[in-house]
């Protein structure tokens, strides 16, 4: 560590720094307390904290001048994208600026011969998808959410297409990266594999703003499928939704997504995305794309396994109008959730096993669900082993550490059952209290030393992703 | 850096280490001077190194023991696998001890409904996919020679099926690694997808035994596919070849594998391989695996883009034998052009470049051939625009020199399509010379920064995959 014997107070320090920031930066930094307030936090509000100025950057350049002021004088930096992650990530430390990379939309470049595209980290994966509309080709990660696609490859995000197309870490071929001391470097690049020097890629994938603020990403892209088909089915039984979901990834089926709800969440999706046609019972989503001979025999083996595990029948969604209801339906099941209780709080949890204990770890959740007397809804990418539960509770400290007590229990279920305790919402702060147990000390030493070595003044969205604690002693 | 004024001379360091992994592991050390010299080079003998001693690791603490000492006394060690590797990578360092693996042949355990298993670092894939049998599961990665897993974890391995199952890069799950000072710990875990802490696994994975020393593989294992089928199919030009591949791909075929060898080579391999029935120009050979329906479909697909690009048709090889000999011919190619010319060398080039860039660069390359007068065959990975070239020169310093002269001018042109200086083979010494046009002196500060931070002594494969210069300054 430098010697900070002579550094001013954090607060004193962020003023200084204010004022330098708007010599160069000009009318693109903002002290608007309405301006901070729509900054101090993403989607957890209660962890919220006013940044001392929020920095709306245009350029790479932008973000490396702020990061060189903010590095000279010790001051924390948050990178903000859209604000939609869960865990905390993007509310401000003590005395931060909040830079924001919303106005970096760019597409730089589309090759849709070789299927990648470089974009601006403030681009989100919807307006992407847009904007390839010509090409044939998309973008198919897909957390649910408007994410912006820095903030996801930040939070290695990943979502219902994960289960075909893998998460931001399969899917990001290299990045443009600005380190804390506002350096700026490129990693990855354009070809499918290379085994030249470190996976810098990888490491910046997950890394929550920590290690450097991502402003540009090459991104995989994929054809679009000559067929898609979506179906539903329902079961009476929530572990034969479960079983039948293990059976067709065991069975080698390359299905495009497969997503369960069980019967809570159906009864709020129902009524908030007007299901009519459905009952509330635990539901399956399928998703089959391909080539038609190949979608026709996906459709065949899912078909008899469903059958075989008690399902209720097919029904399905042959237009593209019924699949975006259908899909919409699945993705406002948050909302659905929040729309049962006004007033109430929503905690979604999220954790993921190997999928052969995906059955047992959700029979162990409904236990705990049943005993903790609360209002929880499940829902999932089990095609993955990926689930979360969304937990209805009064907006009190009570009803909070309620809430808090029933997830520490699924991720020690999980964590017992070699699962990890966040398949892709991510760390933030939400997740700190889980990692050790996760990961062992020894390995979060070796996170910390890195840590250190790349932002040794911790300017870096400081607090997030890594418990205190010791740096590995090489 | 610590203070090292101290330390006495480096042959001086190692005889006292010997006597002390002597104390520990008795007569898993050796001095013996054929054992010795068996560690001395991987395939590029001409970087030949004795070692000081080997030391035949069984466990994991035996691992850690040997780095506690030489990392106590500041001696370099290098991790020995199969000896495979062809740019340098197993050359041991000055006054080194070599650290051979290849004891370590366990399978930890096989989750066979979770399509994942845990072995020891030591153990070949090829061994792996035999105790695997009965399971109808398979590792998929097949770089061709005989490899450890762990040796293919460090050079970030790949192969003839990485168009279709990924490299090692997509197949670990996890790893058991031991850092400089003896300590070990976990990364990864058993999950298919986790959004908790940066990515560790991936920064081992082609780290070249420089970060740590892996000791166990969590790996991704896939399903044996219902069909196989091969074929081959022949073309009087080489643009034509390439430019098939490209679309099969383009057009979004998952085929399982494609590969290219010139005329060049398929002289080689007719004669060494007995392929009586095939002429000696331009060939692809094809590899289709799924479900039936899917099978045909790829097949039609592939066989109608061939058809358009002059392809002169498709000869199947459907049986086993039929298909293991065809690959044995693939997998021999080296074999075949070394036995052109006994007592020539034969250097093996590969770079990789976006795949709208392969037909241009394989025509550039091939004028420089002709430029540089040499006998080379070009055969390659074309899926994934990554290509060997096979120069055969006499084994004197002159024939290395224009061999390399060539090799260079081939990368040149692949960095400046936006391609690597290697798609598998790794960095070693053979590529440090291009690292820094290939990822800018930025990021390799960044490497070096990694590198210091982990391993402060620099005593893990020292003088390998970086280039010597800066580290980042945060």
């Amino acid at each position: 560590m430098p010697n900070v014997s002579f550094i001013p107070h954090a607060a004193a320090r962020v003023s200084a720094v204010l004022a330098q920031l708007k010599d160069y930066l000009g009318d693109k930094v903002s002290t608007n307390q309405s301006v901070c307030e729509a900054h101090s936090h993403g989607e957890a509000l209660e962890l919220a904290r006013l940044p001392a100025a929020v920095v709306f950057a245009e350029t790479t350049e932008d973000v490396s001048t702020v990061l060189g002021i903010c590095h000279g004088a010790y001051v924390p930096v948050v990178a903000f994208g859209a604000g939609t992650s869960v865990e905390g990530h993007v509310t401000p430390p003590e005395h931060a600026v909040s830079l924001d990379l919303s106005r970096m939309t760019g597409v730089l470049q589309v090759n849709a011969e070789d299927m990648d595209c470089r974009v601006q980290a403030g681009l989100t994966r919807q307006e992407l998808n847009i904007r390839l509309r010509d090409t044939g080709l998309f973008f198919p990660v897909d957390p649910g959410g408007e994410a912006t696609l820095g903030g996801m490859c930040a939070t290695r995000a990943s979502g219902t297409a994960a289960v075909h197309y893998g998460t931001m870490k399969e899917n990001v071929l290299g990045l443009t990266v600005v380190m804390a001391n506002g350096e700026v470097i490129k990693t990855g690049g354009r070809v499918r594999k290379s085994s030249t020097g470190y996976d810098l890629t990888s490491l910046f994938i997950g890394s929550e703003g920590t290690l450097g603020i991502i402003t540009e990403v090459q991104l995989r892209l994929h054809g679009i499928p000559e067929q898609l088909s979506a179906a539903i089915c329902q079961f009476e039984n929530l572990e034969d939704a479960v079983r039948t979901a293990v059976e067709v990834i065991q069975a080698g089926v390359p299905i495009a997504r497969v997503e369960l709800m069980d019967d809570v969440q159906m009864a709020a999706s129902i009524r908030y995305s007007g299901l009519d046609e459905l009952r509330p019972i635990t539901t399956l989503f399928f998703e089959f794309a391909g080539a038609p001979a190949s979608v026709r025999e996906q459709v065949e083996v899912t078909e008899a396994l469903a059958g075989d595990n008690n399902g209720l029948g097919f029904a399905w969604a042959d237009t593209p109008d019924e699949r975006a209801r259908l899909w919409k339906a699945r993705h406002n099941a948050f909302w659905a959730v929040k729309a049962l209780y006004p007033g109430f709080r929503v905690i979604s949890t999220d954790c993921i096993v190997p999928i052969s204990q995906l059955a047992s770890l959700i029979v162990g959740v409904k236990a705990d669900i049943e005993a903790s007397g609360l209002q929880v809804a499940i829902l999932g990418h089990v095609g993955d082993g990926n689930f979360h539960t969304l937990i209805m509770t009064e907006d009190t400290p009570e009803g909070s550490a309620k809430a808090l007590e029933l997830d520490r229990k699924i991720v020690a279920r999980a964590l017992a059952l070699d699962g990890s305790c966040s398949g892709e919402h991510g760390v933030g702060v939400g997740k700190l209290e889980f990692l050790e147990r996760e990961h062992g000390a020894q390995s979060l030493e070796v996170m910390r030393t890195l840590k250190v070595a790349l932002d040794p003044r911790n300017i870096l969205n400081p607090g997030k992703l890594l418990p205190e604690g010791l740096a590995y002693i090489g």
